[in-house]
């Protein structure tokens, strides 16, 4: 009886070295004449590890799909799906800039290694390339669904920049940064697998709800991990968001659920510059005690299990691997560890 | 007699607010619903009275062509000028956060008045934005067009922080550098606006000609006016190039000319940091004698006259004013004070 994570790995292992070969030719082809440096630069921040999800999704969507006559190419697809991982990468080179961060996947980030010119440059290469290759091989709607949800991805940027401290934060507004920061652009991998595959209205529809159910639970896991993970599995620190002061969905729910003087202890701890550094195994009992953890889990579980529902339309034979992949995937996201 | 400014100021002011009302409204669409601090950054980066330069060309060039039946709507025209300010804009944005440059035209630079966050990521939107005017009204050739002067710009700035510093940068580097970084997006509004106005091989030949001609003596007189111009006119500090140690085109051309002993003497006065401070009224002298101001003008001159021989091919009636503007619009390069 294998893992989760064994299952998945092994299901997915062929589409991601055929990802993984076609961003090598693409940016070998992209940076023809191109200076060194700058090579180096994408090829060092793209083949770092990564997991690959977003590319996936696209591959996966098109193949559930994939039995209508007005599907795309298998080459325009995997087009499609690089430009997604162009576009991820372009986002955590900007991201470590901003963040400061020096380390992204256990080794030194793209800006700690090459400096803050190459990192923001870089990310420019590579988001330019995400939408050329869209728009030059899906039309212009494929390209209004990729651009809607970058630009979505911006806002919620700010989104959350303006909740930050907000310590009032309510659960509506903690989704809508969510939909905008994440969900949207993995909604958009699969709606745009799906248009690639020649999805009916319906298909389209499913996929796209299966992706924003999923890129929402990658991000309430992502939080209970800032609280629950495993530093030596997730490769960050553990307390991050806590000592930031960030409002995730955890604390959130605890402070719905609290009575008034537990609900203004956890408000200090994570406000108060003075207990912050002390006051996490604290802070932590408190969200339990509420239900914190365990409701943001189950909240993941119910938005992946209708996910999931959305995709019993799809039931022709061809369909099978591929749906079982999406579901292998979607378990993986409640229980990954990093 | 006008000056060569004014006749120019007069003879695309309907174009510029043209451009300017279209900006606005793209804004406000492309926006709806997005946080208020994001709209700000926007608005105030792009309407900061640049001299929209690149969107000018655009329609200058359609219109030069424009008596083809494969012309597009004037719509679209103005949606691929206005797509190439937003690239602009999006460059600065990014440009002002690498250089930590706290002033543009005048003003607090958006990193310095809204910070390195909302810099980059207003630069995300911008570039994001741009490609998807161009891919959705243009089809895959313009794009292609465009991000390949868009990586190019990228690459430019790549081969500028190697050939920094390199003191024997030959004139050959020094123009690969100025093509990728400045020529090639200019040269592609002009080849764009050609192909929108259905330009035929030979006329999208010339304008993409003379697009390059102007953008490469733009980079020449800016390299000039680092040296010779008016802090008042230009807002910007003389000398930057100069402390900073850049081999620019009246540097290099007098390395070309100069004697052992002189050019020793020049280039210990760029490289070396105890003689910097005080060393560019000395420096300005010796680039001065050995003709390296006066024969890069006379390079710029040139250049700029064989950009408008090219554009000799336009005789119609129709394309008398297009054409009219663009010669004039070159001479400004070369008289330009700012």
């Amino acid at each position: 009886m294998s893992t989760i994570k064994e299952r998945l790995l092994q299901a997915i292992a062929p589409d991601v070295a055929r990802i993984d070969q076609a961003m090598k030719e693409d940016l070998q082809n992209s940076t023809q004449g191109c200076d060194p440096l700058l090579i180096e630069v994408l090829s060092y921040g793209i083949f770092n590890g990564g997991k690959r999800l977003r590319p996936l999704l696209v591959l996966l969507a098109a193949k559930l799909v994939g039995i209508s006559e007005n599907r795309m190419s298998d080459e325009i697809v995997l087009q499609l799906a690089i430009a997604f991982e162009y576009l991820h990468g372009a986002t955590l080179y900007h991201d470590d800039v901003i963040d400061q961060a020096d380390m992204r996947r256990g080794k030194p980030s793209v800006v700690k290694k090459y400096g803050e010119i190459s990192a923001i440059l870089g990310g420019d290469f590579l988001h330019s390339r995400s939408m050329f290759l869209v728009g030059s091989t899906a039309g212009s709607e494929a390209l209004n669904v990729f651009c809607h949800a970058t630009n979505a991805m911006v806002d919620g940027e700010f989104l959350q920049l303006r909740n930050a401290r907000n310590y009032n934060l309510s659960e509506e507004d903690y989704f809508a940064a969510v939909r905008g920061k994440t969900a949207l652009l993995i909604a958009a991998t699969c709606e745009i697998g799906a248009m690639a595959g020649g999805a009916t209205v319906a298909e389209r529809k499913a996929l796209t709800a299966y992706g924003k159910g999923i890129g929402i639970a990658f991000q309430i896991v992502d939080d209970l991990l800032d609280y629950q993970g495993d530093t030596a599995s997730t490769g960050k620190a553990v307390g991050n968001d806590f000592q930031e002061g960030k409002m995730t969905l955890p604390v959130i729910l605890a402070l719905n659920k609290a009575g008034d003087s537990e609900k203004m202890r956890l408000l200090s701890l994570l406000s108060d510059a003075d207990l912050k550094g002390k006051g996490f195994v604290e802070a932590y009992a408190l969200i339990e005690k509420n239900d914190g953890f365990s409701a943001s889990r189950k909240q993941a579980e119910l938005i992946v299990g209708e996910s999931l529902t959305g995709l019993e339309i799809f039931t022709g034979g061809n369909a099978t691997m591929a749906r079982n992949t999406l579901h292998t995937l979607a378990e993986y996201v409640l229980v990954r560890r990093k």
